[in-house]
């Protein structure tokens, strides 16, 4: 009996609906990164174990897929092997696995082909990426990432230039309710200095980035007892209820932050940020220097920024920040960056959800022809040829079918117009066409037909 | 010490140059693709191994990637398992593995949403699969496959488009030199029945296909090995020294194949075809009807074609045909369709060999601007802004440096126009344009400048 087929958890397939409205989002994206100069990079499924492994804590390696050595892939084991269990025997049969992010194959790329590289190096990759986690709503084992980065310069510009692309993607989106946070790691170290927290860095930062969650009172309590004194606690609120703009927020902070030489750098670098992206023509309506932005801090080494919508109930749709040695793991040093990823599947339920998809989504046929009887078949085909030469891009029913069957394929194929060629037609040359959204239908010649459709 | 990374064999990185030439490779296809109504779909690399086991023959089944089961793998398995040997022991230890086609998760595609599907059904698909082969020239472990299938309909006319868009993407892709041979199955059958080889159609076609290798006195030594009688040897001879074009020979086989209804109705077919492509507007020089084509007989039921480039040493570019049961092995019975497969990798190692691909492939960036100082550089962004807003690609150099060092990267990215941005262009609002080519300097206002760039 035949077996009755399924997906595996956690993937997925796109049908040509949301393959058109995914293409519509990440063509945009995609040409934005062209606009600034982003060049392409493909990396492979498959990458070596060793590039991967350790790279994204223990949790990672234990979400990496690994795949089974080829042939006889016990041949290097013996029974003891098996006996020590999973974790060690799968060091024995396994030596690649799916990749895990694009970060990592990236700068795995850039050490390889350091010599061919010109830097400042401008890239942008789309790829799906795998993890083993437990599949949930918007949790997906295989998934898209799309990452623009630009490696071997300090320069803000980049960071500005970011900025600058993410105004540019979501106003070509049309999606006007977000907000981007932005701030510097550095930001937050000199609030560690001046609350005198600078030795319990890490841990005061895990607090902080709870405050959304669980409040102030609860926050300073937390912090109270990682054993922040009362007066630093004081000048934290202090800073926290600032509710001024972002130039008056830094003015501020400038005197908060004598003494602390990181926190005075991340304010030059906050504002050297905004007045780029003010230069580039980005309004900073939607930009908010958010003291409490800790995100990435096991990696990001200055600005940081975050974009979260605020119309839909969504968490974070794009983030990014510079790191200062993305490969040094793989023995190139001194390799500064700065990065952005866009979470493509949010990003599509945010269109989704405010309807912001181009209607007509479904089909790029612009036309269909019938097809009633062998003449009449040939003289579509020769039709469906002049057109295509034109442009336009049409179908030409494959066979000869009722006029109600034709008619319900092009509907559901959401095909906005049908010409029908029956001996009338042939005979006269004068074709009817069908608008199928308003049901009217017009006569035309042959030349008008093609000057229509190819201006539709 | 850090490790020096390398990438598993018969994997590929693709850097920005080659990504430019596959993507204008792959985006000419697929807007061919769309022009004849085909739209796309996307499957999961990930597949359930019972998805992908037994579909491929075993041969097949040892090339597929299978993916260690998460976790403690060795859950489910005692020492007897081990002992059984690799193959018994990898059906406990994995459940999903790596696409090896885009046709059999197609399929399976179709049965799991064949109530939701439009029938007559056009998708078009170019995702990587991949293969545990031994890696060797041209062939790879993980490559892309690019394939357009229209199921659902017996109709010739899909043949026929299909032969048409191969035309169109040749034609595109400016590749003028190949040739097409067309064919069907029930071809071979017809000459199998006519020389008295029915019984043993398979050997037959095997030895036959080894013609061009093997020579013609070779292959009927075989032949008659295979206990094929001298009478039909000597009728085959004459067929094959048929020298005449393609509606001669089927006029002529017509009389050859009389008794042979199999063989009429393959003549029937190609005829057909060949019919709806003249109306489709396809020249008939590079279509050759070859009555020894003779390829993927274990599942092509009809008409097959294969295309070869005939001015560099190249096998089969593009092939295909049409099959009469896509979908039974999961159950969906009577879905017959046509399909064709365009092969990337070889049709882009002939584009380069013709140096065909369009020059100025490295980038897509149009204009550097330089940046000399701080207050150049902020009159750079908002020039970079004016130009993007006007659909120039752009890039500002982000750190100020040497004029040759800035120079240096726009030419090794190859960006055909570089704008200065000194204190005199911003005291005067007049640019100074070089292009990088001829190295010609002009001098324009920053409306000329947009004028000049946006229409280059």
């Amino acid at each position: 009996m035949a077996q009755k087929p399924s997906l595996p958890k956690g993937v997925r397939d796109f049908g040509p609906e949301q393959m058109f409205r995914r293409n519509y989002l990440l063509d945009t994206i995609k040409g934005v990164f062209k606009k600034y100069g982003f060049m392409p990079l493909e990396t492979p499924a498959i990458e070596n174990l060793s590039t991967l492994t350790g790279k994204y804590g223990d949790e990672g390696d234990q979400l990496l897929f690994k795949i089974l050595n080829s042939g006889d892939f016990l041949s290097k084991t013996d029974a003891s092997d098996f006996e020590a269990g999973a974790k060690e025997l799968s060091k024995k049969i396994t030596e690649k696995g799916l990749k895990y992010d694009l970060t990592v194959p990236f700068a795995r790329y850039v050490v390889m082909n350091q010599n061919d590289i010109t830097f400042p190096f401008k890239r942008y990759q789309v790829q799906p990426v795998w993890r083993a986690d437990r599949p949930q709503k918007g949790r997906y084992r295989e998934f898209y990432q799309c990452d623009a980065d630009i490696i071997g310069t300090n320069s803000l510009v980049c960071e500005a230039e970011l900025m600058a692309m993410v105004n540019e993607i979501f106003c070509k989106l049309e999606l006007k309710d977000y907000q981007v946070s932005i701030s510097s790691r550095k930001i937050l170290e000199g609030l560690a200095d001046v609350i005198g927290a600078t030795d319990k860095f890490s841990a005061f930062c895990v607090i902080l980035d709870k405050l959304d969650k669980i409040g102030l009172e609860k926050m300073l309590e937390e912090m109270s007892q990682l054993g922040i004194p009362k007066s630093g606690l004081d000048r934290l609120t202090a800073i926290l209820e600032l509710e001024e703009d972002n130039t008056d927020k830094i003015e501020t902070l400038r005197k908060v932050f004598i003494g602390s030489e990181v926190g005075i750098e991340g304010l030059n670098e906050v504002e050297t940020t905004l007045k780029h992206m003010t230069s580039l023509g980005v309004a900073h309506d939607k930009t908010h220097f958010d003291l409490t932005l800790a995100r990435g801090l096991s990696y990001y080494t200055g600005i940081i920024y975050e974009v979260k919508p605020t119309s839909v109930k969504m968490g974070t749709i794009t983030a990014g920040g510079r790191y200062d040695n993305l490969t040094g793991v793989f023995g190139l040093e001194g390799v500064s960056g700065v990065g952005i990823s866009f979470g493509v599947d949010r990003i599509y339920d945010v269109l989704d959800e405010l309807n912001l998809f181009p209607s007509n989504q479904l089909g790029s046929t612009k036309v269909m022809i019938t097809n009633f009887d062998e003449t009449c078949l040939e003289h579509a085909l020769g039709l469906s040829s002049r057109l295509r030469n034109n442009n336009v891009n049409c179908e030409v029913y494959p066979e000869p079918a009722k006029m109600k069957k034709q008619l319900g394929y092009a509907n559901k194929k959401n095909i906005p117009f049908v010409v029908m060629v029956g001996q009338e037609e042939i005979d006269t040359n004068i074709y009817t066409v069908k608008n199928m959204e308003d049901g009217e239908q017009h006569k035309q010649t042959m030349l008008e037909l093609i000057d229509f459709l190819a201006t539709q």
